[in-house]
């Protein structure tokens, strides 16, 4: 009989928004009437920007001449969208189109680029963290079991806390692959230049890899955080950047976002030759992936036009003003609250005696607010809730107004 | 130092199609004035359907109010889509919405369908055979090395000639995995329903899965020929199939595919213990993707309309008339032709005295016109070449008109 992939069998329970869809569905079905606010999932509620819809129009139409017909593109991306990229989102970074490989979405990159890395890596992740990052390392078998507490033998956790403003400390050990994503989902934190630089000091030193997750950046508000890895010396050395349109241009549903590797960044073979990431990627996008869909690329490419820069900061003023009414009503309710002032997510400490699942069932069943609890992004994000900014202005602040009256 | 996936460097030069794109861009440099004629890359070249363009601006449209915006979407298909598959692709076969996952295309799912694999499996492919199937394993460490006629060590090839009339025979050893592609690419042979009933009686004997590759069965003619992999008794219970958009709705550019698992499909651990594949493709698919573009699912829904089944039916008979005259007139050089009759590929034996590249350098210089050599398939595809019936009309006649000059 055919072999399964037994590692799969060590993935604790299921993926963390599929099990708040569950928990949603069975109250809203048992409690028809309920007037749910949905602030769980970090999924964007405003409208897709005209430059976007009418960029993918004239690409629909396009489609229907047999002229204008385009079928297979570049599996890594089309070159308009590509240098569109490199002038816009890194300008200034020495970043090339051809450094840019184009997907249909981060959550898949993250997730596949493990493809390309062997076995034997330390990987570390912060904690909380993004759960794709951990599960797709369990899948493909670079860890052992989980303990109880949910911690995967064989990962490094790096604790993110309060403390450390949920920034990770430079790790004692040496590790191989880490993940950063800043603005960080789902603390809201921002790193620094500062801390970036220890980070890519860390890797240079340690012949480590970055993984650098900037879904967010759009959401940076104070001009000294960095909004790309590459503003910091050494890092075309060292990082892997991803990038989506998701958040900025409003692009969950319709789903494109992008890998930047520079010629620079290697990794080693068991027999210890030096090989380019670049070119692994390249062989496993040509190999694994047919290219973003032909409208949608369009679309992305509209972003940067003028029109679709004044359409995302709009967008992106939008969300962060409600991050900020909600930042306002949880430290007016004397809950510590982190987050949320260079990221769309605001990371609230629960109220004593709470933990982060007392608190979601709470939020759902006597305020009819959906929230994400902590502790399911890591064991270290216990004792916290997440809302999400991602939201009408009408309903964050009937949000504030449920907080108020249910504490 | 990071340490590398050492699978990938066993992959022999580049992944097929990129090569023949080398080679043709460096004859289009020397040779600006040359008319080529493309008929190697598997590509539609006619509009996309009226239905799928007008579905496609209504869900983009959609997407620009906040009350009919939708983000992220389930991860394994709208159910508007699934449904439209289940209750159309399926009619009568017991296949229900919820065995469907939705993808962005047929090459992502049978590459990625192997991370639910263990290692240990006997896999087996065709000989030739659709690169991917042989590249992913490859590159997920599921063989050895390739030989000097690139046959890769761990695998079972199952070769198809034209004495078998290019549907293997059943091997006398057990295998696990079996890849079958039909109607196939690329010999464009079609299995009958007795052959494809070895298969499943095979699979069931000895508890191997059959991942059923159906991405061209619209181009089916001849009525006794199963389309679907579920027309024969027992698949149910050892089959996965993989369907796409891309060749009957022109959805190679815009991007839309699925797999079909139903619940009575399983794999074993290390330990014995029976798995649904149904349950760890989902898994894997609420881990690592984010679902089809919006938009283009709504695409993919309109190929079921009636007027949508028109239009596709418009389109098949258009290329497969193509492949008839493509036949004819290799036929007429007294060329061994076969496939062109149930597929849009056309499967030529070589003129004497030159192999599969010699033939291809050949028609590009002598004739300009782009086919794919049947080695690039495997080395079973020696001595042959693949023309692809995907084309207009005028450009299908012009190749007429130059094989017979050439030849």
């Amino acid at each position: 009989m055919a072999r399964i992939n037994d590692n799969f069998l060590k993935l604790k329970a299921g993926y963390l928004f599929p099990e708040i869809g569950r928990r949603v569905a069975a109250y809203a079905e048992a409690n028809p009437d309920a007037n749910l606010i949905r602030c769980g999932i970090g999924d964007v509620t405003e409208a897709l920007p005209n430059v976007v819809r009418e960029a993918m129009h004239k690409a629909v139409d396009e489609l229907g001449c047999r002229d204008t017909f385009r079928g297979y593109g570049p599996e890594q991306g089309y070159d308009f969208l590509r240098n569109a990229i490199a002038e816009n989102a890194f300008a200034g970074l020495d970043i090339s189109a051809n450094d840019i490989f184009v997907s249909d979405g981060s959550k898949c990159d993250t997730g596949n680029i493990l493809d390309i890395f062997g076995p034997g890596n330390t990987i570390a992740i912060t904690d909380p963290v993004y759960p794709v990052y951990v599960d797709t390392n369990v899948m493909i078998g670079n860890t052992g079991d989980a303990d109880e507490a949910g911690r995967y033998e064989g990962l490094v956790y790096l604790p993110c806390t309060a403390e450390n403003n949920f920034v990770p400390a430079i790790p004692e050990e040496k590790v191989d692959i880490v993940y950063l994503c800043y603005p960080n989902n789902p603390t809201g934190a921002a790193a620094t230049r500062e801390q970036l630089q220890a980070w890519v000091d860390y890797a240079l030193k340690n012949d480590a890899i970055i993984l650098y997750d900037a879904a967010y950046e759009s959401f940076i508000q104070d001009p000294e955080v960095p909004k790309s890895i590459y503003e910091i010396e050494g890092a075309k050395q060292c990082a892997l950047e991803f990038r989506s349109f998701s958040k900025n241009g409003g692009f969950t549903g319709v789903r494109c976002g992008y890998i930047v590797i520079p010629d620079t960044v290697f990794g080693t073979t068991e027999s210890d030759e030096k090989i380019s990431i670049k070119q692994l990627w390249s062989r496993r996008t040509s190999t694994k992936f047919n290219g973003a869909s032909y409208p949608v690329q369009r679309g992305a490419e509209a972003i940067f036009s003028e029109a679709g820069k004044a359409e995302v900061a709009a967008l992106v003023e939008h969300y962060m003003a409600n991050a900020k009414l909600l930042r306002e009503a949880c430290t007016e309710l004397g809950l510590k609250v982190f987050g949320g002032e260079n990221a769309p997510y605001v990371w609230v400490a629960c109220p004593e005696g709470l933990t982060s699942w007392d608190m979601f069932d709470k939020m759902l069943e006597e305020a009819n607010v959906v929230i994400t609890p902590g502790s399911g992004f890591g064991a270290a994000g216990e004792g916290y809730f997440r809302i999400s900014a991602f939201n009408s202005r009408e309903n964050v602040e009937e949000v504030c107004t449920r907080l108020k009256a249910l504490l």
